[in-house]
């Protein structure tokens, strides 16, 4: 078994290569450029580390991994649109550099590239990997209008929040494991509680991604601190603030939030403080990570197999008590 | 054997249903809305049509009709978007009636609901037909983005826009039809020469397109004459009078083109009346409708079962000398 750091590396490697035709070079151009912007490329890795917990890495398991990656850049391009985002990585987004018409284009034709390639595994797999791949895809754009949905509404209960962070973000961690578990030819049962351990895992990553932004050290973090208070994004540590915020608390964060006042994130702080919220989110966080280490235990496989999934987990999600 | 007319009924009446989940509704009920605007469901029925070719229509073919039809109205929401067309069918088009974003992402969700739905049928096609899928979408994306640069440029010639024609207009087409006779247990040789068929039909359909824009008959065609004048569009007819016009005339085009004066549309057809465009125009869509069936008369089956093709491409395209 191979460590999420070298798969990465050689995973990275495999994808550094022209996927688009020359031609039209002003529709192709702009996906090469994209692509080139790089990342560390996690689904497509949790996709062969799926495969490699139980049997060794299929040729299969890099196309998945390619149709993967080029559809998560496909929903990046067009985010990227629906957010009005100048930059991406440090670059100008693909709408900013060539115009939003061809960037609408150019996503569309990168999601169709991702159905090619997906079309070159072997069909023995081919039905049951199509049918796991679109429903994740439709998910993907459910969660989307969700979070942008979210945007316009005051009130969003703790529930639909989880459920818009699941689909736009979880599920498709799930199911790149979920995937590469149905290459390595897992069983049903592996194959859900593999999933489960994504889905589980990719909710403590954005509880803990949404803590960070209020209580992490900005020299680590890398990121302004209150940056998501300051946007009025909700987080899950604003949701619980919400409900569990005293009347006069819930009626000065509402206030806070409908203006900009210069202390906004000092005192969204304080309140959050007061509530507890960050005892709260780091239990939060525990609870689904313990979930998601759950599942990984219950896997028919032996616990040495595991190791790297246990290992990246931990890498992405520090405990903090 | 059934006609077009008669395929088109039952196509639409089988299409008529809810095509996605009811839940978010701010994403899906765009889509049923979009749906429900209805259309004569062309691609489909060619798909129909190149099944029963060859045999009696399978189930699959219906399936594979819907994911074509959802295909196409995912490229007519996201180009209403690049056109800024506010309305389609007399009716508010999604961008205009949801905004720009949601319009994007129902977009996206209809060309993913279009794989779903061909991951329906039989195993034994379904690499075959997905490959001839998603070279088409391809196909027709490069097709648009061709569209979109000419409208940047001065000079565009023949062979360019005949190669955008068929990208964006023919091969979806052309591939409607293949895909119905792959279904039909087709040989390869009639597969392709269907193809072809479909090829120059969608040509020729589109000659006649142009030529009725400057030509047509205002009560019958249903549109303003010289709407392509007016707006600058490349035509067939605009490409052919800049390639033979007199240097002077040449000049004149282009001033008229510049600016726009009241009689803009009468001097261009003035032009065009000159250079003999209509008989060149008539010339050239019968040429290629002589090579559809040329190809259709090649296809190896008994001459009976092509009537109904014969049929449809006469009442898509009259004769006129």
């Amino acid at each position: 078994m191979q460590s999420f750091e070298l798969l990465s590396q050689k995973f990275i490697l495999y994808f550094d290569k022209r996927h688009f035709p020359s031609e039209p070079s002003t529709l192709y151009e702009p996906n090469e450029y994209f692509l080139k912007l790089g990342g560390k490329r996690i689904r497509p890795v949790l996709c062969l580390m799926g495969n490699e917990l139980f049997e060794e890495i299929k040729e299969d398991a890099w196309h998945v991994g390619t149709a993967i990656e080029l559809f998560h850049n496909f929903t990046l391009i067009h985010d990227d649109i629906m957010d009005k985002a100048p930059l991406r990585r440090g670059m100008e987004t693909v709408h900013t550099k060539y115009g939003e018409n061809t960037a609408l284009l150019a996503g569309d034709v990168m999601l169709v590239s991702s159905y090619e390639e997906l079309n070159k595994i072997s069909i023995e797999y081919l039905p049951s990997i199509l049918r796991l791949f679109s429903k994740t895809a439709k998910e993907v754009c459910e969660g989307q209008q969700m979070d942008m949905d979210f945007e316009r509404m005051e009130q969003v209960s703790f529930e639909a929040y989880l459920k818009m962070i699941e689909l736009k973000t979880s599920v498709a961690l799930a199911a790149s494991l979920q995937i590469g578990a149905i290459l390595g030819g897992a069983g049903e049962r592996n194959q859900h509680l593999l999933y489960e351990f994504g889905k589980k895992l990719g909710i403590a990553f954005q509880v803990q991604d949404d803590y960070l932004d209020a209580y992490g050290d900005p020299q680590k973090f890398g990121k302004q601190v209150g940056g998501d208070i300051l946007a009025n994004k909700k987080t899950f540590l604003l949701l619980h603030a919400l409900e569990t915020a005293s009347p006069s608390q819930q009626k000065e964060i509402r206030n806070l939030l409908s203006g900009n006042p210069a202390d906004k994130i000092e005192k969204v702080l304080q309140i959050f403080h007061d509530c507890k919220v960050d005892e709260w989110a780091l239990q939060l966080k525990n609870k689904y990570l313990d979930e998601a280490f759950g599942h990984l235990e219950d896997i028919a496989v032996l616990s040495i197999r595991k190791e790297p999934l246990k290992a990246l987990a931990h890498f992405l999600i520090k405990r903090e008590h």
